[in-house]
């Protein structure tokens, strides 16, 4: 392939994590030819360079700047600091996206900082662990990754990161980051909080010693629930109104489950539903 | 092997679903000499005799009382009347065992009937779908097996039944049928239930066209929500003390995670603990 179908020359990589390490993999396998940056601290740029993951290591996002495409891939709270180092450095024809969980927090950030430069994106890709040591080039392939552009983003911005979406295997789409935030406050947020908040009650109710004997539906129920508390701190801060609506509709429903045990009414209608819904879960599954 | 070393010459499933179907099959693989008797619906009955998992099959349990081992392996609440049918009807030698995920019901029942032959049972195997379609015989291997003697079990039929559960792979263990009921309303019915609850309000919530937006997480998150609502209707009416207070503490520590969502505090705590109950939960297992 050569440098003209690139989507973009060069990438910076802001955050070498589980999300912005699959980044860069993906886009050396992808595009060989694309110059990749990164950001982050030195013991994971070192590792990063060492298996040739990038080509260049800087110590900070305001000096990543001369790039076709910044992804920002901080924790959420982190990308909105880095969004207002990188908004007035930026060339005039450089693309700025995130990978952040939340939406609207950094979309009216950009939108304060007149930088229409910026769509916001999420990769919903996701695996057990975090960190650089975990990333790998296939994290997005036949995954969504949703992009929230605003009125003022400029089509060919946009098309050029549903290209890129697609060359690292993705399935882009557009959706608002209102509905975006509200939409994965049930889909994401509300199964993150419930297994970390299952995980944490069963183990301090059960005990070290009872934990050998869960089977096997408890280790999948809470494999979320090693997750890292800072990535999620972030998320509950800038989606708690939406978050915070779905454990209500959580907490009624458990409520009325609690309520009719015995009677049985409520257990079948909801084992009923769920298990409909489930099954549509998995039919739309590769 | 010789037939002397047979735990039980002779055993009768009552249900050959999931469960019970594994352990014909289990049977069948450990001890090839050991004579099966299955009762279930003609269907069920004709697909096991076809592939060789029993010998013989007849219609109800009162017929299968004649064996060294009856396994009542039916919904929970099945088992207390199928146990009333073959209690009367027991050979003096005869040990009788269920599979049920409560305890204290059938318990009770066995000493209001003053069947002391009755020693309940749990194995902790489990699968994603039911029936004896997805029976398989490694479904013990390294799993927890929980017997529920009581004071007045004889020590001979405790020992055959270790026997006969280590023979197909399990890890047997004793608990008190209380004991049981209140560490598997943590361990395993509250999980059940909070993973039916979630899929079925992300369903009515999200809708069928934001499922296909779902990452991974969801999907282990709710692998328990194709459970079937009979089995567990059964489960929370014979242990809805245990599993309400369960649930009690669950939407507590979900109130408290929505009253502190923007300042994290809560968050924090709460994934922080979860993350290292979580890494207990996997060192333990093989």
């Amino acid at each position: 392939m050569s440098s003209a179908d690139l989507p973009f020359k060069t990438i910076s990589v802001v955050g070498l994590g589980l999300i912005g390490g699959s980044i860069a993999l993906a886009v050396r396998e992808r595009w060989p030819a694309m110059r990749i940056t990164g950001v982050d601290r030195k013991a994971v740029l070192a590792h990063a360079l060492g298996g040739g993951a990038i080509d260049r290591a800087v110590d900070s996002a305001a000096d990543a700047c001369e790039a076709d495409l910044i992804v920002l891939a901080a924790p959420v709270r982190q990308n909105l600091k880095l969004l207002g180092e990188v908004a007035q450095r930026l060339p005039a024809t450089t693309v700025v996206t995130d990978v952040g969980s939340t939406k609207r927090g950094i979309v009216d950030a950009a939108a304060a900082l007149a930088c229409t430069s910026f769509v916001g994106g999420h990769p919903i890709g996701g695996a057990e662990q975090g960190g650089f040591g975990f990333a790998r080039p296939d994290l997005f392939r036949h995954r969504p990754w949703i992009f929230t552009p605003s009125a003022s983003t400029p089509a060919p911005a946009l098309e050029r990161l549903f290209e890129f979406a697609r060359g690292v295997g993705a399935r882009p789409s557009t959706m608002s980051a209102d509905d975006h935030d509200r939409v994965m406050a049930f889909l994401s947020h509300l199964p993150q909080l419930t297994a970390s908040a299952l995980m944490e009650i069963i183990g301090s109710s059960a005990g070290h010693h009872a934990l050998r004997l869960a089977g096997r539906g408890l280790v999948d129920t809470t494999r979320l629930a090693s997750s890292p508390a800072e990535t999620w701190r972030d998320v509950c801060a800038t989606n708690d109104d939406a978050i915070g609506q779905a454990l209500d509709v959580l907490i009624a429903r458990l409520s009325e489950l609690r309520a009719d045990l015995r009677g049985g009414d409520t257990v079948n209608r909801v084992f009923t539903d769920a298990a409909r819904w489930r099954a549509e879960l998995m039919s739309g599954r590769d």
